[in-house]
């Protein structure tokens, strides 16, 4: 098998080490339709280019989320492809628009390791880096992934575990260079509610449940060359712990995110993701439900056209959300797939 | 559930009321490929740049029920959000081709409101117009769906039920500006068949049939972005009249409108789309066949390169339409599930 | 049913004869997005404008099979409507690369014929030819194909079978003109493994298995505009010899080139195909393997930047292929699905 990727095992990894990731991908309309076609979503400056320039850009950007995606979709091959299960997500901050045309890279840095007490497996922290053609940095992020050791005896490194912040500062959010959206039209966007409109603890269940199919979530997680074994093989699945293809994780993210259109419309851009969790898997067939709670607001220091919102969206599959559920005693109410903590920008 | 869009009930709607839709949209060649991956459609102008520039165009139009459905879908949040059913279609006119890079918008003019007797529901009628960026009406036509009432014992209005034509007058049918298709190449079409060559009553079978899966239909309606929740919620649908997910009505059109292709192939636009009634609901699982009826054949009145045919298709499901299934006594033939009666453009 | 294609039969075809096929098709970066959500390729040359940029190309290429697809895909209405089995190919040739916005036409020669003895059907051979709007040829290849007879008292013609070779010569591969791979990114590419690393004999398991839906393999094939009845139609396939939709032999290729990438990733054209055979059928919710043995390397004559690796794949359903399935005594290993034999090309 010496040609085969076997992908990179506990302790192939150093604290330091840069690894640059493949294949450099050439966003495109074609990928914007795709992501339209798998998620309902409807933002408006993500929707029309007229939006788009009437606000200061050449063209529409694509959705934060499909940046994420391919940019995450590209460590797979060397983070965590032996990965048992993907731990966390922190100080992730969208830091320039991708337009269709763009050609996006990852590299990332492992920031921390500490192996298991069970030594068979070890945790591994990397800040992962997207970067476009002119190598200007469009995302950066933490991830921790738990990774199976290639060989138990191997002697452990010793436990480095970064430093990581609960939440992005407020006051290091930022709206897009050179964008205007001091007349934002309220009613085109398809909500009237302004950023001014939400406050701290209000709750929005957002109604609508979206079924996932097999065929789509397969085409997403293929269309961000994210070749996680488990989301594509039925036949191995078969003989797994669940017995059925497990669903990206992110396919929840970018539903949840989409559904949140009904009651947070003008979230046009996600600025910074502070934290989430795969609370527990998603299979095709469920529907997926959310809700979501204002954590805080916060003007931004350098313009008055945007302001933040930092919002928990908590998605369920087979419940509605009416009841708002979320963490419970032990872990989280039945039917909790996913806890997610972010800024989005809105305009004022 | 302030922040969420409730949609309009029956007694939110005023004669002469305008609504203007969100959400401006920017069509791409990547929604023309998710079209062709989802419909069977080869007509040659919409497939082929080379082949719309020798025929005037600057590129290859959109396919005019993308159009439609992307017009259509927009509407769905103001209008149709609280449906019962979508009653009819009238009186729609294709007037100007859409590019890709064109935004479409919408906006709803309410022309027609009565109650239903049981004071549950009314009728809403809208005209529906949908415009590019340059605010050029692409797409015109009348619908009328059944809306709940919020409050039951809401005051009705008073019943005003617009007049609508049985037809677009073939007199108000126009070829598209600036294109001449008098140098058409039969062969390269698919099909050799002219206009001339078709007459009033003649019958077509068009044989084959497509089997419709979830995924597929789901996909094509977040693609129009449009957000009817019969179609997407399995989890709720359980519970139901029918205990799945309802197929898009459009969808059928679509489908049964490229299934057309073998025997109507050089029909390469509609100019109009007199009126249609979606006879039963297609649910996944289940195959489309269709046929149809020349009802007339007309000159264009401007040019004689194209000639108009008014067409009359009906689709099945799981009925192949060897005996040209369609009213019966009560109603329609089993099987049959769309009755559509439109004006296509064809070369002479 | 005069106007609905019928399709030709054997008795249909004559040797010399030239079919002009319809529909000239606009290649599109959506169709590049729909084959990358569909596949899981990730060749850099195809994923990157930004590569192909560093190595000539005035942007990436598409995919040459998404060509391949494209170019058979025209043929089936005049070829193959009533085709029993799909038999082989041989001597095909990529002759140029295709680029978004160029469009494809397809014509076919019949080459030979060749009644079968139960009177019924016989095989037809012929050379099909892909060429863009410039009409340079960007494809060219072989296929012969069991037709029916439309009635079997038809008199037969003479058989007239066509030599063809067994593969393309080496010495008459060439890589794109206008090309340089010299300074090809080994670490972006996603392998480390050049040209020269590869010997005859050496065998490579893919590892990877990924199962197809029926919305995928039926909007792969409908993007290819491909008609071909099996593919699509439950209805029918219920009463026949499998009970289920056929999946086109096309996507078990795609499929095992798309794997191939673990082990091959810098095989990043496809020169010729020699030969291939559908082995046995693939059906929705089986999972695909495939395994591949080098059986050649040549030295391209006119350029020391690419060399060329005869490959011979093969895949599999529900079956890894650690042990390598293959022929056995009686035709084939059980659950091989494909054997196909092509020349790759591969920076040196």
């Amino acid at each position: 098998m010496a040609k085969t990727n076997p992908g990179n095992f506990f302790e192939d990894f150093k604290v330091g080490q840069v690894l640059a990731h493949a294949t450099p991908r050439t966003v495109t309309v074609g990928d914007i339709a795709l992501y339209t076609s798998l998620f309902p979503t409807r933002f408006c400056l993500q929707s029309s280019d007229e939006v788009a320039r009437a606000h200061g850009y050449t063209q529409a950007p694509i959705d934060d989320l499909l940046t994420f995606h391919i940019v995450f979709g590209k460590t797979v091959p060397d983070i965590s492809l032996n990965a048992v299960a993907n731990l966390g997500y922190a100080d992730c901050r969208f830091k320039a628009p991708v337009f269709p045309g763009d050609t996006l890279s990852s590299r990332s840095k492992v920031i921390g390791l500490k192996e298991n007490s069970n030594g068979k497996t070890g945790v591994v922290y990397v800040r992962s880096t997207g970067t476009n053609q002119r190598d200007e940095v469009v995302l950066d992020y933490v991830r921790w992934v738990m990774v199976r050791k290639r060989d138990e005896a191997a002697r452990a490194p010793e436990a480095d575990v970064p430093s990581l912040p609960d939440a992005v500062p407020a006051a290091q959010l930022h709206g897009p260079q050179g964008t205007d959206f001091s007349r934002f039209d309220f009613e085109l966007s398809g909500s009237p509610h302004k950023w001014g409109d939400y406050a701290p603890g209000e709750k929005i269940d957002h109604v609508d449940g979206v079924t996932v199919e097999e065929a789509e979530h397969m085409m997403a997680t293929r269309l961000y060359q994210n070749t996680a074994k488990v989301h594509f093989n039925q036949f191995a699945a078969a003989e797994g712990r669940f017995g059925r293809r497990l669903i990206y994780g992110g396919h929840v993210i970018s539903m949840a995110r989409a559904l949140s259109f009904n009651g947070l419309g003008n979230g046009v851009l996600v600025a910074a993701i502070n934290g989430g969790a795969h609370v527990a898997p998603l299979f095709a067939g469920e529907t997926i439900f959310a809700w979501s709670e204002i954590l805080d607001t916060a003007p931004l220091g350098d313009r008055d056209d945007l302001g933040a919102l930092r919002v928990r969206t908590l998605a369920t599959k087979d419940r509605p959300c009416g009841d708002f559920p979320g963490k419970a005693d032990k872990g989280y109410d039945e039917g909790v797939i996913l806890d997610l903590d972010y800024w989005l920008l809105m305009p004022r």
